[in-house]
C-alpha cells in the first residue's frame, strides 16, 4: 500500500491534490442497507469547512459532496461507495512565490525529496484540504456505529494554545466557532486569535475526542489494539504531533493506586485507561487528545533554500489558518469513527459467537457520572 | 487480520503466551543476504530480559532465541525467519488466586468480553512477555538499517515517575539499569525504586527513542505517514499510554515562529518537527516521546468484580516489575526499528529512481549540533 | 478488504455501478516521474469498448476517462492516479422486465443473497462495465512495465466457440474485430458469431496473454507466486471459468521428461512452465490461457424464479455481448500488467541489492524463436 | 507481505526450509472456543504424509504438529495458533550432487535468480515439504467451517495422467493410496505407476475438490470473488499448472443455453457454474479442478547449466514422489477450506444483518441428485 488507504474491514482510499480538479475517496465495506443521502455526509463537512468565521482561512470551498455510487434508492448497497468533491476556488497564482522555496515546516522538501517534483500549489497533496475527504467518510462511519450500536463520536477543543477548557458542556460546542465546550472561555479565545492574526503568527491547539457506548471487547491483542489504532489515526491527520489516550503523559508521574481504575458492580471509579484495556474496548468511554502544532504558514518570514540550493527567505501570503486545530474537531471525529467502525466488523469477524456469563458492566459508578 | 502482525513489506507476526510452551515470531520480508546470527538477536534480548537488577521483575527466563529458518550458511535468505523462545519458568501456581477475578488495569476484563474465556496464566496472550519477540524482530530490523543504511536507532528514560532525566549521554545509558542518560540521576532513580517496592506500588515513565542517519524521503503521505505508524507501533507496546513526535504536546502552546524549524544550507536550525514533516522523513533525527503507565499488578488491593459478578479485592502476588517503563527502552528501539524498515522497502519500491537536483541538507546546522 | 481492490504495492481500488453516475478507480503506488495523460489510457480503452463492430453488444458509451489526480503537468507524481468515466448511455427502462426476477448463470441471485437487494440496472456492480476501468488501469501498469522494463504484454483470442486460431500472427490481431492472431479464421468466426446472433445464442471463449521481456527473479514463493497471483487476477474477470500458466491441464497427461524444460545456455528448449517456476519468473514469455464462459444474457428463453418465490421465465433483451470473451482480450492484458507491476515494485523492495555469478539466461534457445 | 501469507481475517503465515530444524505456521483469526487437539490436526497430514504407500516418496517423516499457543484447556482462544513439525529425516548428502547445478522444471535458477543464493538442501523453502503447513492450517478451517456452518470440504484424484476416474463414490477414496474415487481405476493405476517408477519418469495428475453446504452469499465482488481467490489458492500449490472453475476450460465450446444453470424452487438443474456467480456462492457445490505437472525430479538425466555458466547433465536421486498429484488431495482441501473460511468471517463482517425474502434456495433439483 502506498500510503493512502486506512483500514482493514472499512477502508477508505483517498486521491486529489488541493488545485486539481477533484478530491475525493473511496469508501469500502459499509454494510448494506443503511440509509445514506448526500445531506447525511454535508452536515460534518460544513463543520469543517474553511471561512466559517474570522477565525478561519478565508478560502471559499462549498466542499459539496457528491456520491458517485454504493448508494441505491437511497440506501447503501454494500459495494464501494465513491464520495467526490470538485474543487472550484483554486487560486493557484497566490502560491507563485513559493513555487521553488521550500517552506519551513511544511512538507515542501521532504514531499520534494520523495517524490523528485514540486507541486507547489497550495501543497498539492500534502494540503489540509485532503482531509474534507477523511470527514466525508468519517460521517458513514459515524452514522452507522450510532444507528447499529448506539455508538456515538463527539469532540471539542480543548486547548487553543495558552487557553484550556476548563468546563466541558457538550450543548456549547456547536455555539462557537471554536468548537470550544467552555462558555467562559469563548471570548478569551476570539480575542487571542484576533491579537494572533494581527501579529501574523500562528498557535497550537488540543482537541479531545470521546466515544460513548461502546460495547467490551472491541479492539485486537498485539499490534492492532484499538489505542495503536487510534494513535495511527490521530497522527495521520496534517499537523498532529502528539496522541494521548485517557491519562496520557500524565501518566508518567502517576502510581499504580491512582491509574489503575477499579472495578465495581455499579461500574468503573474512574477513568484514566480512557475505555481501552489491553488494546481492547472497556466499555467505558474512549477518551483521545491529539496536539495539533501552529501552522507554518504565516506573513513572518523565515529563512530557507530553493531548488537552486540557495538561502532565500520564504513569507506565506495564501489564505491560512493561524490556528489549524480550530477545524480539526469534525477531522478527529472522523478518525475515531473510521477506527472505531473498522474494529466493529472486525468484531463481529472473529468473535460474533462469543458468550459471557457476566454482563457488561456499566461504563461509570453512579456517583462519578 | 487479526492484529498479530505488524508492517507490509517487513512483517512480524507474533504468537504466544506467557505461560504456553513457547512463544515466537515470524519476521518475513528481510532482504536476502545478511549475516545474522543469534548472538545477533540476543544481545537486545538480553537488554530487555527481567530480573538483571533488583529494580523490575524477579521472573527468570532466559529468554534464549533460537532461529528456525530462513537463514542458511550464516546469512539470510530471503524467506521468512521463524524466531522462537522456549518459556521455561512457567510458575502457574502464583496465579490461581487472580483466577476468576479481573485485575483492574489489566487487560482480564476486555480479553474475556473479547474471547469469551480467561486464560488467568499470567496474562496470557495480554502478557508483556510477548514483547520479548518484538525485540527480537526488532534486532533483525536494526541490523539492516544500520548496516545497509547507516541508521542507527537508540532509547533511553527520558522520565522515570517524577524524576527527568536533565543530560543526554548515550555512554550512560547501557552502563545503569534504568537506560537513563543523567548519570547524576541514576542514585535518585534507585532509592525512588526502592521506595517504591517498599511501598507495594508502582510508577509511570516516559521512554525516548531517537532514529539518526536516515534520508530524507522516507513514510509514505496521508494515512501511512511516518509518524502516524511510528504512534501506531508505539502505543501497540503494552502499558503505553501517549506518543509524541519531535516537540509533541509541548506544540499546543508554541507558536508558528518557534515551531517551524527554518532551514539553511548548514541543515535545520531546530528540531521541533522530530525529523518528520508531511509524514515524510526530513534527513533530521527522528525523536518519540513514549508514555508508559504504571503497572497495574502490585500488592495494594484493590477494588474488582469476578466471573460471578461478586464484588471482590484483589492483590497481586506474581512477580512484576514496580515500573514497566525500566525494561520498555529496547522495546521501544525494536518497535521503531520495525517501522523505520518497512519504510525503507517501501520506499525503494515506489521510489527507486527519483533524483533530486538539491543535494540533500545536514540534519542540523553545526552550531546546534 | 471487501474484494474491490487489487494489489499490494501498486494497487487498484474501483467503484461504480452500470447505471450510475459514473465509474472509477484510485491507482496508487505508481512510481513518480512517468509521463501520463489520458490518451495514453484511452488506447486500451478503444480496444475494449462496445459497439466497435456488430459482434459486440451495440450499447454505446463514449467510455472517455478523465485523470482527477495523480498527475501534474503531464508526469505522474506517485501520489493517488484518480480515473473516472461518466454513464452516459443508461437505458435503464432495458431492465425493468428482469426487475424481480433472477437470471440464471447472472450474479443476481448471488448477490441478492448477500447484499439483500436487488440493484436490477444492468447487473449494477456486477456488471462487466465495471472491467473498463481494469482496462485503463492496466494501461498504467502496461506503460510502466514496458518504459522501465521493457517488458511487453499482448494477448489474443485462442479460441471462439468451437474455432481455434492456430497460428500466432501478432500483426493481424489488431485488423480484425476478433483480436484473432490467425487471419485464416478470421471470416469463419464472423460467419459463426452471424448465425450464432440470429439464433439468440451465445458461445465461450478462450484467451490467451502473454508477457515478452521479463528479468528472471519476479514473484513470491509459497503463496503469492507470480502464477497465483495472475491465476486470481484473471479469475476475477466477469464470466471466467479456467486459468492455466504454459502447458495448463495438458500437464495431467505428461510425463516428466515431456514437460520440464530443460536449459542450455542458449537458453531454454521449451516453455511448458509458461515462464515460471516456483511461482517466480524464469525470463521467458510468461503465458497465460483463460476460459471465458458464454453469456447468460441471451434471448432464450430460461426458466428461473423471482423475488416472490414463484418459478418464471426470463428473456434478457438488453444489448449484450453474445460472446462475451470477444472483447476480453485487452482485459486479460490489464489483469496481466497489474500482477507484472505489483510484483516489479515487490521485487526491488526486497531483492534490489541481489547480486548473481550466473549472467541471465536467454529466454529460449535460437532454434525454437 | 513476502508471499508467506494467505488470507485477510483467517490467515496463515508459513515457515521452514525443507531440511531446516522445523517448518510451521501461524494461524492468527480462528475465533475462540472451538475444541482442538494435536489429534484433530494430525488426521489430515497423516493423509498427505510420504511413504504411505510404494507409490510415494520413501522419505519418512512422522510429520507429528505441535500446537505452541492459541488453544488453552482444549479449546481455542481466539489468539493465534502457532503449528510446528520438527523435521528428523534430513539427509542433506543426498543433494550434494545437485549442489551446483540448476535442475530443470524446478525452482532452483529462479530462486537463484531472486535470492542469489542457492539452498540445494532439497529445494530449501521451494520444497514441497512446506505444503504439510497448508495442510495442518487446513485442518483447522475445516473443523471450523464443519461445526459452525456445515460445510464439508472433500477432494479425490480425478485423472492420473491418461487414467481418468469414472465414478464418485465417496467411499472409495480412501481405500486406496491415490484418492481414486473410481474402485475400478485402483488397479489400472498401480500398474501404471509400477511401470512408471521402473522406466524413472514421471506423470502429472487432476485433483477434484468439492466442498457442499455452503449458504449462497459467501464471496466478495470485483477481485476477491471465491474463484479468484480459490484459484490462488490452488495455483499456489506445488506443481499446479491450471484450475478450472465448474465447466472450467469445456465452456469454452458451451453455448450459453448449455452453461447457465437454470434455476427452480426445488433447486438449479445443473451445476456448470461450479456453485459459484459473480464471484459469490450460490449455495451449489463448490466444485474445482487442478492440474498438476509431473515433478521435474527424475532418474532420467536431463540438460542443464551450473553456477558456473558451465552446459550440465543432471539427475535427481533424492526419494521423490513420481506423481506429486496422488499426495495433492488433502493439499487441495486444505486449500478450498482456507478460502472459505476466510470468507465466512468475511462475509459476517459486511453482511451480518441482511435479510432476505426469498429462502435460500436448494442446492440442486431432485432428479439430479
Amino acid at each position: 500500500m502506498s500510503g493512502n488507504t486506512i483500514g482493514n474491514l472499512f477502508t477508505v482510499t483517498s486521491f486529489g491534490e488541493s488545485h486539481g480538479p477533484a478530491i475525493g475517496c473511496i469508501v469500502d465495506g459499509c454494510p448494506p442497507g443503511m440509509a445514506l443521502t448526500e445531506a447525511d455526509i454535508q452536515l460534518d463537512l460544513d463543520r469543517r469547512k474553511p471561512g466559517q468565521s474570522r477565525h478561519t482561512t478565508q478560502r471559499r470551498e462549498p466542499d459539496e459532496v457528491q456520491i458517485l455510487s454504493g448508494v441505491f434508492e437511497g440506501k447503501t448497497t454494500g459495494t464501494p461507495i465513491a464520495l467526490i468533491i470538485h474543487n472550484t476556488d483554486q487560486r493557484s497564482k497566490d502560491y507563485s512565490e513559493i513555487l521553488d522555496r521550500f517552506r519551513p515546516g511544511h512538507a515542501d522538501y521532504t514531499y520534494y525529496k520523495k517524490y523528485g517534483l514540486r507541486d507547489y500549489r497550495g501543497g498539492g497533496r500534502s494540503s489540509a484540504r485532503e482531509t474534507a475527504m477523511r470527514v466525508a467518510a468519517g460521517a458513514i462511519a459515524k452514522k452507522y456505529l450510532f444507528e447499529r450500536y448506539g455508538v456515538q463520536i463527539r469532540g471539542y477543543l480543548s486547548q487553543l494554545g495558552p487557553i484550556i477548557a476548563e468546563q466541558l458542556d457538550w450543548a456549547v460546542i456547536e455555539t462557537n466557532p471554536f468548537f470550544c465546550p467552555d462558555a467562559d472561555k469563548v471570548a478569551e479565545m476570539e480575542a487571542y486569535m484576533d491579537a494572533l492574526r494581527k501579529e501574523g503568527n500562528s498557535i497550537g491547539a488540543k482537541i479531545t475526542t470521546v466515544a460513548t457506548g461502546l460495547p467490551p471487547g472491541w479492539g485486537e491483542p498485539i499490534f492492532d489494539r484499538l489505542d495503536a489504532e487510534i494513535a495511527y489515526a490521530m497522527m495521520s491527520i496534517n499537523a498532529a504531533k502528539g496522541v494521548e489516550i485517557g491519562a496520557g503523559f500524565a501518566c508518567v508521574t502517576q502510581k499504580g493506586t491512582e491509574h489503575r481504575d477499579e472495578i465495581t458492580l455499579q461500574g468503573f471509579l474512574q477513568n484514566q485507561a480512557g475505555g481501552i484495556l489491553g488494546g481492547i474496548s472497556s466499555g467505558q468511554d474512549i477518551v483521545v487528545h491529539t496536539a495539533f502544532k501552529p501552522t507554518s504558514s504565516m506573513r513572518i518570514p523565515g529563512r530557507t533554500v530553493n531548488l537552486q540550493g540557495e538561502a532565500v527567505e520564504v513569507i506565506t501570503k495564501g489564505r491560512h489558518d493561524p490556528c489549524v486545530g480550530i477545524r480539526a474537531t469534525p477531522i478527529c471525529e472522523a478518525m475515531l469513527a473510521l477506527v472505531l467502525m473498522d474494529h466493529a466488523l472486525r468484531h463481529r469477524a472473529q468473535n460474533l459467537d462469543v458468550k459471557t456469563a457476566l454482563p457488561d458492566l456499566p461504563a461509570q459508578a453512579p456517583d462519578l457520572a
